[in-house]
């Protein structure tokens, strides 16, 4: 299929980089200044080391990769609140032109799932948003192989909170210590809130329970408590009982949850590092884990190019 | 779509009590010595408790169940090596009729890979067999989505096996006996040579090498050792030095092994109980965990309908 990557982070770079590899066309990459498009396939290590250079992609407006001869739009964006805009603007302008839409993005499917779902139906473009729950892992096609069989799910889902409560509780550290530490090791990002408050972890269920529940929520929906003021003291006493803390999200009865749980220290849930894991209650197969990387460009890349195999031909 | 269900084990009748949750008809349905067949789908109730009152699912004789006008056959007869009879003769009669085939059964995937992706390659009907590797697991539609990307597989794929070894740990009890217990439970059969010797676990790994190095693979290529012989005093052993053993099956550089191994007590791969983990090593995704309930009627029936669900329409 002919790609426009639209984002040119960490996901969108590895999308470009490794398209070729499973038989598609980059014709257009932007970012928030600048596009390179070209029908016959943009030169991606030329893209990716001027990136890298002067931080520009080529040398048309970010529109012209929109208006593009794409027949999948890759949103990889940054995730937004609210209107979750540019992302949705994005997602809207290919649906209206029948193309196809992978999101890595996950304000437009979280936050306004209903408006993408109509657009998608007046649409002969399909939208799909595997990367957006749980990076690498195949969350959201393993639900849709089990066809409606998904009662409830529940997992960790923020790799920078489970590493930091990971090194917490090996290494009897204090938050603050921990998160410092994450930041110069690139886990953490210099405004953490996102990860450390639960906000990542609860969109992510968000769209769970959007997909679970047939649409309907908002992070507005969702009860979230996050990780920054959980004492080491906490840790230690979980510990004396076998147990640890992990940020568990949760999706179940029709509620949306996320926040500091107790779990048994060798449990299921205990991943460690910044590994996820998702648990999947179904009606007839049992609960299925699934675990792998949470997150990380070419992880996440894999899961959008894994999303673009999917999609019906045009 | 509708269905013929071949063979009435427990995979088999459970396929025939869910279907019509998923959407799906079943016209036909035989064991091995009678069948019934209905235009409109046959009464699952009635079938079903005729089979447990008198051992006969109907009036007709099972070829009758074969020529029907079924959409997809489900195979569900038991394993059978070499020829992998009656099995292959089944896929081959609705292949060449250009019907769907879903497969529970083991033995043509396995021991006749090739000849079975030939047929398929003259038929209008697809080959789907999620459910013979891993029960619940969706391992091979994981590969699938994958695309090329899974360089290898390592697992527990025999939750038999695996129930005996949790137990010898556990309770520091011998083989024969915890055999003779599991066999009390009905988790262990009456013979049990093909879970403890390694053969079933043998066969799933054997359709993972098929499917990820496009075939040639049969048991006979296999390296196989089973958990029959393995003295209470190597577990002991691995304990002391926090570790555990289970049957772990790998396909890896071409080759398929099958074999007691020394793995982290409180590692990964460390499932207990009857439980089944499968761990894929992909290019760019890092290492995916998948960890589920490998066996038992609804189980591996929810994997059969999850791959009619992915058939093309016919």
């Amino acid at each position: 299929m002919r790609l426009a990557v639209v984002g040119a982070g960490a996901v969108g770079r590895s999308v470009l980089e490794l398209a070729d590899e499973y038989g598609h066309d980059v014709v257009a990459v932007a970012d928030s200044t600048t596009a390179a498009v070209d029908p016959d396939g943009v030169a991606a290590g030329e893209v990716l080391a001027r990136k890298r250079e002067t931080d520009t992609v080529g040398d048309d407006e970010p529109a012209a990769a929109l208006s593009a001869e794409y027949d999948a739009l890759v949103e990889a964006t940054p995730t937004t609140l609210g209107d979750a805009e540019p992302g949705f603007s994005h997602v809207r302008r290919a649906l209206e032109r029948d193309r196809h839409v992978v999101l890595a993005n996950k304000g437009p499917v979280a936050e306004r799932y209903g408006d993408v779902r109509e657009l998608e139906a007046d649409s002969a473009g399909s939208v799909l948003f595997e990367a957006a729950v749980g990076g690498a892992i195949p969350v959201l096609s393993t639900v849709a192989d089990l066809n409606g069989q998904v009662t409830a799910a529940r997992g960790v889902l923020n790799g920078t909170a489970n590493f930091i409560l990971s090194r917490m509780a090996a290494e009897g550290l204090g938050y603050e210590h921990v998160l410092a530490e994450a930041q110069d090791l690139g886990v953490a990002e210099t405004d953490p809130t996102f990860d450390v408050e639960g906000t990542d972890a609860a969109l992510k269920c968000v769209i769970l329970a959007n997909v679970l529940y047939g649409g309907g929520y908002t992070l507005a929906d969702a009860a979230v408590d996050g990780i920054a003021d959980l004492p080491g003291s906490a840790l230690e006493l979980a510990a004396e009982d076998g147990r640890t803390i992990r940020l568990v999200g949760e999706v179940s009865d029709g509620e949306v949850r996320v926040g500091p749980r107790l779990v048994p220290e060798n449990g299921t849930l205990a991943v460690s590092g910044t590994l996820n894991i998702v648990q999947l209650e179904t009606d007839h197969a049992g609960r299925l884990n699934i675990s792998g990387r949470g997150a990380g460009g070419p992880e996440t890349a894999s899961a959008v190019l894994a999303d673009v195999g999917r999609l019906p031909p045009r």
